[in-house]
């Protein structure tokens, strides 16, 4: 496991919970997708939407994601989610994501993402691309 | 007022409602933008992401957007939507959308679009476009 | 694994779709919850939001969910969205979600969900519940 | 007008975008409520998920709602927002919300909320109410 950890809290909105006053799941994908750009962010310097330009890649996309719900996050509820790279391959990496409420875990998120370029043969198409040694290396700290 | 008008039947899911149980405002808006295109497939016979093809637009952007809600709706409610183009100008033109719940009208939304494409002398840029008249003719019937 | 499919269609929204032209992730997460809910209407002839109260639960929340990203989907692409639980165990029970576009498998999505009441020592908690044998009786035709 | 003014900045998630690249106008709608939220927190010093209990009201529900949408904001453009309420009348109120990207304006925004309780004759209505003159006179700094 990487040690690279990034810490962000937030609160929880009123429009992201539903009749039964919990967060409704597809938002938790949004913190985990948020989280993730914040990660590489907070190890790179880089900003989110620079991200691409930097390293010459369109984008890091979703091969896999999924959350296991332990503990309902509520209206007004202060939220710290702490994420980070769990493994580099070649040119796939997971990460973990694990939101606490009331300083008790709450979710736990696994996202599998490709470091992808469009495929020159086809631009339609993205290409998994190998993952530069110098930004696992930023993970290693 | 252009009398082309489309109508769709939808229900409100669980996750577009709020702890008070009513649709969360900002769902509204995806209501709009979505009976909007459907609107236009409806009286062009263009699939929405062939509109931009078809007439040489990158799209047909909101500058303008609001509603009223007069009426709650609620998880399981049956939505009529009704929408038409209460104007065209030389390159924008008015949406009106009513939301129908149990035949009472619970939601009335307006927005103004822009005929649009890149413009040639910058295309990180829009331009509006002249609507073309075959397109506003299809409105008239 | 239970018999009873449900089947529906729908087309990939602009509101839906990323920067990168295809849909962002938690929208399928949306996809999911919804196709759960009409498989249960389906099945059991009772409208979502008629299901806690038809059954004295307060509703079938997720423990944990997972989804497999295959092929992307597009703004204007028909989905069809195959949905079928895959298990019944005492109190919990799965659903899968199959999404085809263009008849190719594009996203595998997986929930567990509880069958659930309020906990009648403490109405803040809910309780799981064991499912009645009449619901997944209709589930096994 | 008020004077009380709340500012509060954040960056544009790639999952706010469209395939146009810039923000879907849905989300705006979640950024002007959650702009009122905090505005609210910070005249009142009440949390969000407390105003409810604190003045013996179910909620401040919107009535009305509109947004002009002047330039794009996209993918990690840092937002200024600037909420205030802008007329305080017996039961309800007004709140702009202005969005400033790279300093200028990007977006107008404009809600009218009613301040409701439950209708004791009918726990399934609202009832407007008038709003207390300790809560205005906070705004009135």
């Amino acid at each position: 496991m990487t040690t690279f950890v990034h810490r962000r809290q937030f609160m929880i909105e009123w429009g992201h919970c539903d009749p039964a006053g919990i967060v409704f799941n597809s938002r938790f994908f949004e913190y985990f997708d948020w989280g993730t750009w914040k990660l590489f962010e907070a190890a790179l310097g880089v900003k989110p939407h620079e991200l691409g330009p930097t390293y010459g890649i369109m984008g890091i996309p979703l091969v896999d994601s999924g959350a296991r719900f332990i503990a309902p996050a509520r209206f007004g509820d202060m939220v710290e989610s702490i994420s980070r790279v769990s493994e580099f391959r070649r040119s796939s990496f997971d990460v973990e994501h694990r939101l606490l409420v009331h300083g008790a875990l709450a979710v736990e998120g696994k996202e599998t993402r490709v470091w992808a370029a469009r495929d020159p043969a086809n631009p339609e198409k993205i290409k998994a691309q190998p993952i530069p040694p110098e930004v696992t290396a930023r993970f290693a700290v």
